[in-house]
This record gives C-alpha cells, structure tokens and sequence, in this order.
C-alpha cells in the first residue's frame, strides 16, 4: 500500500465509518453530535481516518471524515480538506498509536459511565462469560476497566491513558463522559463495545441489587 | 424572502417537522398524538411552522403542518387553513420570540419529567462531557434546567418561563408533562433535546444510586 | 351497510389489525404469540374482526383474522372460516358491548402488569397532561384504572369488567396478564395503549423513588 | 427425507437461522459475536444445523452454518466444510437429544442473568399468563427454570442440563452467561425465549419492588 492515501480510499474508510457511526446511533449511543470512530490507514507515519466533528452520527456520509496524524491534527493534502476533526480525535490517536489498535470507537453510552461514579478507580468485570467478547476469560481472569478523569486536554488524557494501559483490556472510560473501546479492525471494535455495554450494565444491576 | 408564505415553502417546512416527528416517534417520546415541532419562517412579524394537532406523529405528512403567528394563532390566508394548531403553539411562539429560536421541540420524554418530581426548583447539570451539547461547558459550569408546573394557560407559562428565561439554556422542563428543548434550527433542537435527555437520565440515576 | 360481512371488508379489517399488531410486536408488547386486537364491523348484532389466535404478532396477515359474535365466538359462515379466535374474544367483545368501544388492543406491556402489583385495587392517575391522552383532564381530574385478577373464565373477567367500568376510564388492567384499552377505532386505541404505559410507567417510576 | 444433507436444504436452514439471529440481535440479545441457534434436520443421527461461529449475529449470512452431530461436532463430508461450529454446539446437540427440540436458540440476555444471581437454586415463576408461552399454565403450576453454573465443559454442562432437566420447562439458565430456551421449531423456540424474557423481566421487578 503507497503512503499517499487516495481519495477512493478514504472514501471507503468514510463508508465503513459512516455504517457503523449510524448502527451506534441507532442504538442511542452517540445522541447530538456526540462520539466520534477511527479507523488506522497506515501505521508508520501513523494515519487514521477519523469521523468529522459536529455531525448527525446517524445521518454520516462517506465524505464526512478526515485523516489525522499520530497527534490527531489533520493532515495537509489530504482528500477531504474541508472537512474538521474532533479535539479528541488527539486521544484516537494515542490508543491506535500505543495498544496498536487498528480501529477506535467513542461512544456516549450510560453503563459505563455510570459505572465510573461507583468505581472510580476502575470497573471491575469477572466471571462472566461475556468477557470473551473482550478477548478475555470467562473464568479466572479479572479485568479492570481504567477510569480516568474527563479533560478537554487530550495530551493529558492520552498521558492517563498510558499510566493504566493494560494491553490485555480494550477499553478505556472517561468518567462522566463515555467510553473507549479498540480492536483490530472496526467490527472487532464495535463487538467489544457491545459486549462492554452488556458486561457493565450486569455488574452495575447486580451490584445494585446487592449481589456482588 | 418574501413575507408572503408560499406553499411549497411551507410544504419543505412540513416535511422537515414530519421527519424529525416520525424520528422521535421512534423514540417513544411522542406517545399518542402527544408533543408538537415548530420551526421559524419569518422573525418579523414572527411566523412559525407548526405540526398540526391531533395527529399521529410517526405518521405525520408534510401537509400536517399550520402558520401561527407571535402568539401562536393559525393566522388567516395560509396554505393550509384546514390545519388546527395545538394549544401549545402559544408556547412555542413565545419561546422562539424570547430565545430567538430557529426550531422548537416540544417532547414528552419521561428522565425529565422524573427528574421534575425530585428537583421541582430546577434541575442542576454539572461536570459532564454531554453539557456541551447543549452549547454549555463540561467543567466549571453549572446548569440548571428551570422546572415549570404544567398549564393549560399558555400565557400563564410563557411568563414562567420568561421568569426563569437564561438565554444560555435552550431548555425548559414542564412537570408532570414534558420538555420544550429549542435552538437555530430543527438538528440543532433535536440534538440537544437528545443530549438533555442523556444528561438528565445520568443524573437521575447517578443521584438514586447516591453519588450526587 | 349490509349486514353480510364480505371477504374484502374483512380483508380490509385484517390488514388493519395486523399493522397495528406489528406496531405493537416491534414495541415489544406481543412477545410470543401474546395479545390480540378487535375491531368493530357491525353493531347490532355484534360483528368484530380479532385477531386469529397462536400467531406471531409481527408477521400476521391480512386474513389472519376470524369473525366474532357479542360473546366472542367465531361466527358461522364467515369469510376466514378457517381461522380460530383467541378465548380472550370472549373479553374484546364484552368491552365492545359495554363501552361501545369500535377497536379494543390487548397487550401484554410490563409498567401496567407491574403496577397491578403496587395498587391491586386499581391505578390511580392524576395530575398528568398526558391524561388528556386517555380523553381525561390534566388537572382537577381522577382516573383509576381498574385491576381485575386474572382468570381463563371470560365471562367472569367480564362481569368484573362490568363490576368496575366507568365509560370516562378506556383501560382495564389483567392482573399478572395484561391489559386492555379501547377507543372509537383502532388508532385511537393504539394511542390510548401508548399514553396508559406512559402514565404508568411515570407513576411507577415516581411512585418508588418516594415523589408519589 | 433421505440421510444425505444436501446443500440446498442446508441453505434453507441456514437462511432461517440467519433471519432469526438478525431479530434477537434488533433486540440486543446477540451482543458481540455471542449465542448461537440450531435447528434439527435429522433425529437419528442427530444432525443439527448450527450458526458458525465468531460471527456477527446481526449479519449472518445462509451459508454461516455448520452441520453437527449428537456431540456438536461438526460432520465430515458436509456441504459447508469452511465454517466452525461454536463450542457451545456441544450443548445445543445435547439439549436437542433428551429434550426432543427441533430447534434451540441461546442467547445473551440480561434478566435471566441477572435472576440467576438472585436465585442461584432455580428461578421461580408462577401465576402469570405469559406462562401459557412456555406450554404451562397461568394458574396452578410452579414452574423452575433451571440454573447451572457456567463452564467451558460442555459435557459437564450437558450433565447438570440433564440432572435438572424437566420435560414441561423448555429453557435452562447458564449463571453468569447467558440462557437456552428450546422448541418444536425455530418460531416455537423464539417465542418461548420472548416470554421467558418477559416472566423473568416482570418476576425479577416486582421481586425488587417487594411484591413477590
């Protein structure tokens, strides 16, 4: 693959981004504009196409994205020069960069933020078989979810990022704010978001019913 | 623009308000034929374009859709005199003279209403990522959505409303009835009627699980 | 109108109750084979189009539907003669009879079933703009909703029904079942169902967190 | 139906598996890549018709489907030879065997879970007209949905299926996963999981609410 990215390959990357970005808002994940996907292009210089910022996550078109670098800032020349990334599209690039993650999704969804206000120092999931989804064991394996304060700096943020990151746990929540969730490619990514919803949502319920 | 309303100007209008109806339909926030949609077509004399009452909202027609003026009344020799609006439009054409709204969405969704029962002096929403989807800051910034007791006198809560009137918070709940959510345009109104809900439905349950 | 009931005004019937019948399946409110709808053909006698019995509620069709008289039994020399009506026929018809109902829906939606629980004596609504949904007053008005205990003997849930029917109140709770709720056609039927579940589900809500 | 299975009728089914994999997904019951369905196509040999595995369940295709036999491993000399049978097949081959089914569905929903940790020994439901869903009655039965440990074992699953296994309760709860629920066909057993849903969703509240 050249280093130079076409227009016809971003547009495919926006395409996946946008199908993707409307099944989230179908499910009421990224209500407003909220959230924001990325998916890596090319991994040395590090380039992601990122959703572009203030946009109906349920109405995205292909066109609605942009490359960014390995800080998150766009790339000059690129296809879609008219198009603005996301402040945080700075933190999709320090996880693509750091758990070498192939695509980021950033929800807004309630579970896990919910989950933060009790746990602040991470969310603990285990002995579930759901874990899987995560790559991880349905038995004997306790994964903490890290919880990090919410910022608008993105550097500070991806700092915190790193002093918890565990390449074993995909997910990353951002107290008061939402979630991040990566994998190999977009598909890998969504799953695992789904499957962190569902694990959160039970560990939150059984825990309000005083069961664990 | 001519300050004569033509029909097929007011018909795109009806097919904007009858789209973004049949999305929150779909979201059961228009339950019955309830909640109404507006969207400014002149400033001066106001004139809005209002969803016709007692309709189905997921099955509205671009046709279903009457001119009120600043007080809400059908006024005379519009495309569509055989349209009645709600009462509520009084309240609509208030809300947009006051704010100087583009669109307004009158919704019953159900975290606010709730959250009118726990916090009838208004509800405070504060430190989260999702405020800036209502124009506000995700920290030091706090907002407090005004509560109103419900009225079938739409003058009576205009002038509540006008009391508690912040220029900076494009919402306003009415207890025991719904939310009228506004802003430059019909996506504008919806997605921070979106994010009000998010922000609303955290903070209710991040209060009953006691964390605030 | 003829006293004949055609194939093709039964058809017409039918299409009708079985896109109403997939509104409600997609609501998730006929699990299972569960619920059925009526709507009035003839009044004297009585002639309703129900629903047939044992079919999934999102995929029936238009000649899924069976002819019944005043007490519910699939009348002779029908266009569907091959069809059967549920038991609950029995009960559809009753309520048509005594309320003069032109459309009743039954459907097993959680928040009434739940409430039955709270207040077996009936659910108490009141202070609620929603109310004007059920053809009740937001203000200055109580609406108690009848809860009878559930039983396979229609006439006797009938003679309960009769026990307790108010000709302002269009809902009847099946205790640990389900509930019933009519209206001059199938639509305003559907829109009373819709408003009573909101109405319910808020008093619940707002009932457990001590406000009511 | 002679013994060969052919790759037209393994098509057929696999169609069928993958239109009902899409519903349970709509409802969010397939999270991720999780659960499974099959379909008998053969008593003796057992064969079953089994989802592949890994896939996304919102999209499967007909051919993602595997044949297996009475241990869940999938068959040589079969039409799909490419595709992998879940582990869990083990279970649904088993479950097919002692309890007749022609189709079973598991899935990952949240109330039986969650009912699981409030009643370890068996959940408990009775007395609810949606029970005539799962062939038993509304009045005058006691029905336990059986609960056992999860395990990646699935002949140690298998075992403690069969130790509680009761032929007139067609669903078994796996604690901490995930539930299977069983049918005539794969309608049957898709309407069973739907009320089972709804039985453990009403018990589980009005358990929470301190009705039961």
């Amino acid at each position: 693959m050249s280093e130079t990215i076409t227009g016809a390959e971003l547009e495919r990357a926006g395409a996946a981004l946008a199908a993707e970005s409307a099944r989230f808002a179908g499910l009421g994940w990224m209500r407003g504009t909220s959230g924001n996907l990325s998916v890596a292009l090319r991994s040395d210089p590090l380039r992601l196409a990122v959703t572009a910022s203030g946009r109906d996550k349920g109405l995205l078109r292909a066109e609605d994205v942009v490359v960014v670098d390995a800080d998150g800032a766009a790339v000059p020349d690129q296809p879609r020069p008219d198009q603005r990334p996301s402040a945080e599209a700075g933190l999709h690039a320090r996880i693509a960069r750091v758990a070498g993650a192939g695509a980021v999704v950033h929800v807004h969804v309630l579970a896990p933020v919910l989950a933060a206000e009790r746990w602040p120092g991470g969310v603990v999931l285990r002995d579930l078989e759901m874990l899987k989804g995560l790559g991880r064991g349905a038995h004997d394996d306790v994964v903490t979810v890290p919880v990090v304060a919410n910022s608008q700096d993105m550097t500070w943020l991806g700092d915190r990022f790193e002093d918890g990151f565990d390449p074993a746990t995909p997910a990353l929540i951002v107290a008061r704010h939402g979630v991040y969730v990566w994998g190999d490619d977009l598909e890998q990514a969504r799953h695992r978001a789904e499957c962190l919803e569902w694990l959160v949502s039970f560990t939150l319920a059984a825990n309000q019913a005083g069961h664990i």
